[in-house]
């Protein structure tokens, strides 16, 4: 299993809304934003899988607000790989504040396709992308 | 209970992300979309409660996405008002395409705050609001 | 020429920010609503248009602001085709309030390309498209 | 006058539309930022002046779009805050990609105002922040 380094950034003005805080949507995004990091860390950069006709829709997000952030915290997220399957990965993600609060949780699942948005055999294809995320996965079938 | 009639509209373009369809976190948004809407038509439009010192947060909302939708497809949302317990609303959401294809579900659940964003006694302060949300759920104390 | 119908809906709640109004880059978006919507009224609507091989990316974007809107407020935009050169389009703006207030201004240029984001011959690759867009102008070439 | 340091960071995926590209709305949220990033550098969070009061609404913006930029690539913006009257604030920007070729190039001018969207004597009742502003601009009074 690979370490994951938490994703780190500050809240930007436009997240937040007429309640004065980020706008829940917007923690979906950050969701993105620490998986697109964890595929860097892993040396697997999505726009890398993209050239190379692998793409990674989402099938599944959720998200459960228990702390509110706001204009200028900072956060970060430590992301973790549950599961690959070899079609399907199980993504989760703690969004801490500066003091360590953890203010939201959340979930997303995925399924790798192709181009044309249909899926693969993806070990025989892409056995290098394949073996990178059952390393980095804490549970599945290992490379 | 109270009949919701089903929301709809476009996509816009902005809506799209490079893998040429809707971007996840949108219908997040317009899951928000279709709670106002909801609102409106239970004569409660959410601008009026926010006067009203009344402010009804997310505390968790989901998303399963089994079809696309891309630019100009034109949407339906169908929200169900599952449950209102006086505190905590919740709600159903099914996303369809114009060809009545089920493309997305979603869920949520809120809770009633005032504008301190502390809970109140919402029956006692509010009893017209209080009502017409038990009317509109289908579970739930009824006014 | 044509005459424009104007462009109208609500404001959405995701579309306010911390100040309690509409944050501005908002606006920006709204116009390319506005300028689909001026697409699909001289049925050339531009999903077609990609269908086709054309795309019209922004080449500048202004917009003035002098009244703000917010949550719930229904705007109104007036649209003008103002210039069409057979390559590059100019448009403008006014967004109204619900009281006929003029609340933003703006400004826009476009110019056609094919996918590969290469200017083309559209007069003759084309004829139908650009007739409806010299149509729609208030200045520039005839059909 | 005090050396503005660039402002950077990589495009993330949900900033891109179908045309494959950063849509241009967001050029105007990056500007957002670059302002920021740049009040922080003259010790002048923009959090800290809405806690005083302060607000600085966007009097009018623009864009000129010559480059595109897309997912992953990383861009660099160099802001100069061309004017401040004491009242109002211009400022230019410029967005690089990493090979250092201009992109985009955008202007936007701000007024000061108080948490009710009113003018005030900003030097008088702020004379630090008057101070920090005078000092970063390259035209008007100085402090």
């Amino acid at each position: 299993m690979i370490e994951i380094k938490p994703y780190s950034r500050g809240v930007y003005y436009y997240e937040t809304d007429r309640m004065g805080i980020v706008h829940h949507s917007n923690y979906i995004r950050w969701f993105e934003e620490a998986r697109d990091d964890f595929m860097r860390q892993i040396g697997m950069p999505y726009s890398k899988l993209e050239e190379r006709g692998i793409i990674i829709p989402v099938l599944s997000v959720s998200a459960q607000y228990r702390k509110h952030l706001t204009y200028e915290d900072k956060f970060t997220i430590q992301l973790h790989c549950r599961k690959f399957t070899g079609i399907k990965s199980f993504f989760e993600y703690e969004v801490f504040d500066e003091e360590g609060n953890l203010c939201v949780t959340g979930e997303s699942s995925h399924c790798m396709l192709n181009s044309e948005l249909k899926p693969f055999r993806f070990k025989k294809e892409f056995p290098d992308v394949y073996e990178r995320f059952a390393e980095a996965a804490e549970e599945g079938p290992k490379a």
